[in-house]
């Protein structure tokens, strides 16, 4: 198989990833939010305003809570913020301080999360 | 694809994916109590008994299980003591109760695990 | 020194230790919430809702929070989780019952914060 | 005892509480570089680049550096961040906003540091 | 379907699931080191050198890294290091002696992680 | 103040530190272990057990006790282990390549405690 072939093979596949990803969480969020429990609820709305643009950037909140997601490893967290990164303009190099930070930080049981991330942020391109 | 299509290859695949999840368990259990290793075997003993009848009741101590592995974060975990919660009555409305307290002590990062304990149960339904 | 005295000044050495503890916790909250940060303001106020009764009793959402602190470690949290424990009527031996879980969950690392469990208990006797 | 004499009490007391902090991490590092242990070396050089201005500013690796920490609890290297911020001119408001994704995504296990990274803080005013 | 089937399925599929972890492993390895992050090469360095035979033996460093991996539940590190114990010659009663001093200091929750260190184990011989 | 005063005064310091360790262990364990409950004595049995000589030496299992204890950080946990391999007879550079790995693994939030473990390490000399 050539390298070419894969490359394409991958950008369908992880395409499919990213959608998948979010049909999954969207999916369960709502399932979960139409239980009765207000303090869930609560919870979740909280979830959303902790980023909102404040006297921190909203860029500069999701790249806390990247790095956050990132030693607590957590990979379905840090897809989400390598999202709204991406989204919201963070370059690649600035990208990669972060996951720098949380490497020293968290140490080398951070490395596979740290794929994980970067072929999040690649699929994203 | 209709909803209705949807559920019901769900329904299928997720009986699939709870008897897939005992199965590996109990394989690779059996696999490790073959071992020699009598410290083990003792460990596995006592992961049992823990949760017997006792001061507390059973279903009591599978909620403090099930709130120790969210918070803990081990899916694995998390899903047996769904079930065993499941098997012995926990309601609903309890049982969110229970996701909720282990949300608020662990955080955001809870979340993924929150949704595979819910799609668990829906799946045991 | 005898055995006696040293309990006797145990005594009034912990009474200290859980007024001191309350003491700074009550102050530094005060001074959190006194913040203009709302978003910290409402964690603060459902982190007191999700243990008011509900489906579950508040005596069992109590013993969620400490089983869940044990696992996570956290010894004031612990401290607060077994003092509301003690103040609803947990007996002793469903006390070490909670404890039991936390320990086989989270393994030997739990066992020190089990020790201040235990010695913050016999201080609230 | 009057509300002002304990603020003053606390200046001095805390004034040496970062002092105290300050001296037993220089003292230890010390020991630890003087170990033959190139890696060790490696590791703590590292450590420090990693929040050398770049295409981040050092503000903000240093509060990814905070949030990290806070997520992670560890107390010491919380102080270390907080100090890193506070001489770069971090704002109050801003620090609280850190404080705020911490909390979120580590949930309240996360509050007892929380008051120490706040009373840290408060020292260094 | 017959266990002497199973087994040969087994075999060849889990031979695939080790080709693919090195795989993907070793890609997204290349992908992060092409990055211009000077510090995270110099991470990934000191990760390689920290397991060089020294005073202690590779095996013994090798050792101590399966039970950090297994403690901090780090699935692909667990692989990791599961499979260079393996090449260095680490017999199965001590590989199981490492799994259980990880079993005992982490708690139930490393069993989900047991498992599939013995289950990558196997596949290896 | 010279450094040799201040050596002087370690020294004692240290040794009732030493010794306040171990006293309030012990006293805790036995008031543990004083309460019925059979399956937390079942589990302090097993946490000896385990670090028995058996086809890995007492010395390896303290080592790998220690490392998972570090990247634990479990402070009390550390201390004992630290003092078992100095009992032992580990050797210092040993000692530090030990620290080395749990320090790579875990990442710069192991420095702490790192540095509380030299500290009791050069207690014990």
């Amino acid at each position: 198989m050539s390298d070419k072939n894969e490359t394409r093979q991958n950008f369908s596949g992880e395409a499919e990833k990213v959608e998948e990803f979010n049909e999954f969480r969207e999916r369960m969020n709502e399932r979960i939010l139409d239980s009765a429990n207000i303090n869930i609820k609560r919870f979740f709305n909280l979830d959303t305003r902790v980023y909102d643009e404040g006297n921190l950037s909203k860029q500069t909140k999701e790249m806390l809570g990247l790095v956050a997601s990132l030693v607590l490893r957590c990979d379905e967290c840090i897809k989400y913020h390598v999202q709204q990164c991406h989204e919201l303009g963070l370059k690649e190099e600035e990208f990669f301080e972060v996951l720098n930070v949380g490497l020293v930080v968290g140490g080398s049981i951070v490395i596979p999360h740290m794929r994980e991330a970067v072929d999040f942020w690649d699929q994203l391109q």
